[in-house]
């Protein structure tokens, strides 16, 4: 891989209209979606045909947009609290990853303080900082993809779960972003991908993705990374991140935990790559990051087939949270964080 | 729970003919199989419509039956050695469960033994031993049980892998027997069973045997182990094993190894529950255990529809070794083994 052209995207903007491409549908089907307000907005983020913190983050802030739609061409001045009432449902549409909050509540913040006289000039603000959140996340990625790389060698093995490539986010993916970087620079990257159940977004997207770009890529089910890890040498690990507390503690895609553990007992170093966006200040530990869970249904069935029988009770959390201690370095879009964690240099607040 | 009456047979041999309950069936269907053939059964094998290793030694000593059909009647002189390469293929039909051949070698070597001066006595010898076997397995899943039910308190969560209950065996299961013998005694007991991909015999086969058995089941996805361990008090991990070294060392389905990793590191007592016929002497340690490796297909497709690209590398091994030095004890029919381990006293050698 010498060039990024084959990267995917995950959504844009284009004429004061929002699409993605509907991620449920891959690897089969490439189908681009319209999106055309904050409820179908809603529908599309909890059937996860967007998925992915930042990529939330993104959809979030133009979902802002289509909330405000009515404002294009009003002279009318804007009435702030309504407004923020009105795109509430769409800030709790997900619990876990705080980007979605994060992206909603700056786009409204900017575009307020700038005090527009009408509607028109208020949706203007808005697009403008909606947009530059999107450019923002692209070039946090090849941050984190530049940093990153630095940690693998001219030839690397590496493990990832889920997806945290150009699909969760507005540019080349956090965790696989460090992958292209890497490839683009010449290194030779293989990668191990957990096909992360329930949802197999690592078998179905991961790989769609690493493909898509030629770097190797084989798919695992989530109970062989330790199996794999003392078969053969593995060089890292690498996942993305939905939300980091102050002291390092990353909630991510429920099986991360049980890999980090892995990893540990392989002594095998564990990286979680995400942009400083996704660190909330406000909670001390891991603990505290609320953990979203998922219908049953999504573990005990497949399409129209059940796979267990009627009545069996399901555990099935979206998330877990990996405790600082089992992470050998947090890559962000500001440098790499090395335990024990503190991110206000990473933040610039030192 | 108060009578053994709901536990299924996954097997059994009447007036000379061999029945299975086809297991990639379950939980949606009940299909009984009649096997009429060593050819059909090393396909049943295959495709796991048997599995488990203690019910895999079963299935071969009734298959060295079907081998041995044309004998009934015959007062020829048997030729062993022309009847031990037809069982051959047999005898390798999945090379990691030491019991299948161990069964099928110890009925031969016991009828050859008794030196039949005819086919047909032969047969009877061989249909003796093989129906000696079954007995045998279910009087160890009765004493695997009963030793293992004191590890239990009287209330007690337990997650357990894959499926090592009746079905995998010729009584009432190995580590789900120990659940089942505690329930019979009135003890409370509440399993978590990962789905154990890629075959999901745990949101298969588990549930729905522990659900005929009126215990409460909850399913999760292989990588929610670690987490569940984190949210909530688990007393133990019991897990079944398809072979087990000198030193302990235990090759059981793929995920327990990374489930017993994570059992350590939440300090929850990790069990292994097996007959002493899965104890291999002539292996020193787990590295000598052969791995079968399975199509990727059984990874990467769900009936028809394909979940990842095509041409995407699979990593597919369908056990993994769990060292002993992650072991808590492991559950024998002649009585509890503890680290270090040293079997010799339990193989009835001391």
């Amino acid at each position: 891989m010498n060039e990024f052209s084959q990267i995917p995207r995950a959504l844009w903007w284009e004429d004061h209209r929002l699409f993605l491409l509907d991620q449920t549908r891959l690897p089969s089907e490439e189908i681009i979606l319209e999106i055309q307000s904050p409820a179908q907005l809603i529908a599309a983020i909890q059937r996860l045909a967007v998925r992915g913190a930042p990529a939330l983050g993104i959809a979030g802030a133009y979902g802002v947009l289509l909330a405000a739609a009515g404002w294009q061409h009003s002279q009318a001045s804007p009435d702030w609290d309504a407004f923020e009432s009105e795109v509430q449902q769409l800030r709790e549409a997900r619990p876990t990853a705080v980007n979605l909050r994060w992206a909603i509540d700056r786009v409204i913040r900017i575009a307020r303080e700038s005090r527009p006289s009408s509607e028109e000039q208020a949706y203007q603000s808005l697009e403008k900082e909606a947009i530059s959140i999107h450019e923002d996340d692209q070039q946090r990625c090849q941050k984190i993809g530049e940093y990153g790389m630095g940690l693998l060698g001219e030839s690397a093995t590496v493990i990832t779960h889920c997806n945290a490539g150009a699909l969760a986010t507005g540019g080349i993916g956090t965790a696989l972003g460090v992958i292209y970087s890497a490839a683009m620079h010449g290194k030779q990257v293989r990668v191990y991908a957990d096909e992360t159940r329930p949802l197999l977004q690592g078998a179905r997207l991961t790989t769609w993705e690493l493909q898509r770009a030629h770097i190797p890529v084989t798919i695992m089910t989530d109970g062989m990374s330790a199996s794999l890890m003392h078969q053969q040498h593995i060089d890292c690990v690498i996942v993305g991140a939905d939300r980091i507390a102050n002291n390092g503690d990353t909630a991510n895609k429920i099986g991360t935990y049980q890999l980090a553990i892995a990893a540990k007992a392989h002594q095998v170093p564990f990286y979680v790559a995400a942009p400083t966006s996704t660190v909330d200040q406000s909670l001390p530990g891991g603990d505290d990051i609320p953990i979203e869970m998922r219908q049953g249904d999504e573990v005990i069935s497949w399409g129209k087939i059940k796979t267990a029988p009627a009545g069996v009770g399901v555990y099935s959390p979206a998330f877990d949270v990996t405790p600082a201690s089992y992470i050998s370095a947090i890559i962000t879009d500001t440098g790499i964080a090395y335990p024990p964690f503190n991110f206000r240099k990473f933040l610039g607040e030192d």
